[in-house]
């Protein structure tokens, strides 16, 4: 390949994140070349995942793009890489898949130990960024950063889906729906006829609801301090709404009381780690088992009494719900496509990327399930 | 039936403790008649539990008859008892199968909601107590207080046993070795080819050493602070000892280090909660899985880093291994009996029944890993 067909340095408009809780600018950035087995990709939408509000509202890492939930094109590839082509349609990952490690080669794990959740705001394969603003380089976010026309990400963090799924819609498989269900399905493995509590109503605890209604959950009850997320909660298979702010006694004891000893199993999709303790004590003696997948914008320590696990309980965490993320998205597109599961649901809001800070607004605000950000076409 | 055949109180020995961790007073007592669905047992040979110690040094219920892993021989039946009849052998049962709950009919619970453990210090069925000490009540331990001649428990809480099985090994049966067998089997389901860590090498957790041993784990390593149970540990299965106290880095990097990320299953035999933490630390990523079976004697609350459980590990509790009592324990009997598990070889110890205060000290001591209370003939 001669050099001058080599990809070079794209300048294109991004929203960087200068400060905790401070609104996005929208800057000129100049997005390097994917570097080996890297992809640049123009993202073509984007929605807005509790995952990125927690980030911007409580981490100190600026400045940062964020974005992790997002479809787009391939633009170009980087040296050695064989499985993209410019024009592939792709979903990110916001933790990726090498297919050698011993999670990737394993049947049961997804924490891939060289492309796993990027905290540090830099790329796995050099330490780096790929974004620079007026020369000063700018840190990514869970090496995805689609708040940007343009992204960097490993092949390892992108999927290659069918170019007949719409990318407006299926963004959100790239995190907040694959992981909801994935819990359901991968990691509470729920059976048929039992009892599923949701704690928090937002896309990925409706996510685990519907994944709950698929398996045949006989009764599903969502719990949020938010009255305005029972409305949509029904379509994605609750039964039944409470909200802990409307009861004079513990939550816990209510769902005790109703479920006659507790449920089978439990769904922390809130953020709040008081909220794993509650659900331990909303599920039954013996199999009871809570599935956590909040990031918790504060405290970060689980506390539990020790009782509620001597008597059977099981807790259990989850990254992208159990799905290796690289081999199964693909599969969740094609169930989507066949009608199999909803996305198109969760989408309350479209937005322009000029408008990406009222998308911000109405996530933090509680209005919104998911926010679709559609970039400059 | 005639009253006169109806069985009448019995004057006998047993050891009543007054104080947290006070020497046990070897009185004369009054053993109450069976109630309705209870039996009256003559306790053969009662074995001393971690959980003996433990309640005994940290709980303020007093006076009170410890012992709950224990062997014996039906002496009389309350009304209405059909199952059991003078003469059979038994093992007590510190938790209860009623047969009839939602955990007793379902194939997954033993947290039985009418038989369950008993911490009150009183019978299930009326909340009093069939021993006195000169006209005043004494309170049972888990509903079981093998520490006595005589004790009643009710059918629930009580497995009728081969008749060829030794009595003064099976008592084991009852309660530590088949906790800590099922934890391996039932709970964490231990997989060909695994590695295993144990938290606490007494006779709990040596156990589970065997049942995962049994199960085809390769490697099992054995953690305790004190270094003597690092000699027999090694019967039971454990392939490498550490000691966190000889180390200058914490157990769970030491661990992380030499299983190449951490073990497939942690089980925490301490009775330390916060080794619950630390076995959560020493298992994988992905799939990693800690057991706890230990009841703290201090501090109750287990505390983890949710960073810990959303990289995918799982954390499980357990009583009496997930084994259904009543059901399962004449199994394990069986399968000592053909010798498939070890059981003769946790005894360390016989003591008579007047030198109980020598085994509590032994327990307490770490010098044993059971001793067995032979009580007079
Ligand atoms: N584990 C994973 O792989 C993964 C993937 C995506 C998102 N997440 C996390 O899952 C959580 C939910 O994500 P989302 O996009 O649905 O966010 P969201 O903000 O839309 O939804 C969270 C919901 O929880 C409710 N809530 C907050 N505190 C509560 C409490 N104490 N009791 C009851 N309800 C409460 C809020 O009102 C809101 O409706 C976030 O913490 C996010 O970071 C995890
Ligand atoms: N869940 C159940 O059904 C069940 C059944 C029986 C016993 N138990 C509990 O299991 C535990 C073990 O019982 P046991 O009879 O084997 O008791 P034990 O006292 O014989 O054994 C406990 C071992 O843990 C070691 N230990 C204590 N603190 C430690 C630490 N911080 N790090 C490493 N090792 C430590 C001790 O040195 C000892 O060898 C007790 O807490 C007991 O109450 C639970
Ligand atoms: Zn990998
Ligand atoms: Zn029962």
């Amino acid at each position: 390949m001669s050099s001058s067909l080599r990809p070079g340095v794209i300048t294109c408009k991004a929203a960087v994140a200068y400060g905790a809780g401070q609104p996005l600018v929208i800057e000129e950035v100049e997005v390097s070349p994917p570097q080996p087995n890297e992809i640049r990709i123009k993202v073509v939408c984007t929605s807005l995942c509790g995952s990125d509000v927690g980030a911007w509202l409580s981490q100190s890492l600026f400045p940062r793009i964020f974005g992790h939930e997002a479809s787009g094109i391939v633009e170009s590839i980087g040296e050695g890489v064989t499985e993209f082509k410019e024009g592939d349609h792709v979903l990110t990952l916001f933790t990726g898949e090498c297919k050698r490690c011993k999670q990737c080669t394993s049947d049961k794990g997804n924490a891939c130990q060289n492309l796993g959740l990027e905290r540090r705001g830099i790329m796995h394969s050099d330490q780096k960024t790929r974004f620079f603003v007026r020369g000063a380089p700018v840190f990514h976010f869970c090496a995805v950063s689609s708040f940007s026309e343009y992204t960097v990400v490993h092949t390892g963090c992108a999927a290659k889906v069918d170019l007949s799924a719409p990318l407006e819609k299926i963004c959100l498989l790239s995190c907040g729906i694959a992981s909801g269900l994935g819990a359901a399905w991968n990691v509470a493995d729920v059976s048929k006829g039992s009892t599923v509590v949701i704690f928090g109503l937002g896309a990925v605890g409706l996510a685990a609801a519907q994944g709950a209604k698929l398996r045949g959950a006989s009764r599903i009850i969502g719990v949020d301090i938010n009255p305005r997320k029972a409305e949509q909660a029904m379509k994605f298979g609750v039964d039944e709404y409470l909200n802990p702010k409307d009861l004079d006694e513990p939550i816990s004891q209510v769902i005790k009381r109703i479920t006659e000893g507790g449920a089978d199993y439990c769904f922390e999709c809130t953020g709040d780690v008081s909220v794993v303790t509650t659900a331990l004590q909303s599920c039954c003696d013996g199999w009871g088992t809570t599935v956590t997948l909040g990031v918790p914008r504060g405290k970060p320590e689980i506390t539990a009494h020790y009782g509620l696990l001597l008597t059977g309980r099981t807790l259990k965490g989850t990254m992208f719900g159990g799905w290796k993320p690289k081999s199964d998205i693909p599969l969740l597109v094609y169930r989507y496509l066949k009608k199999e599961i909803l996305v198109d649901e969760f989408v309350t809001h479209d937005l322009q990327f000029e408008e990406i800070n009222k998308a911000f607004d109405l996530m933090k605000g509680g209005e919104c399930l998911r926010c679709v950000i559609h970039m400059p076409k």
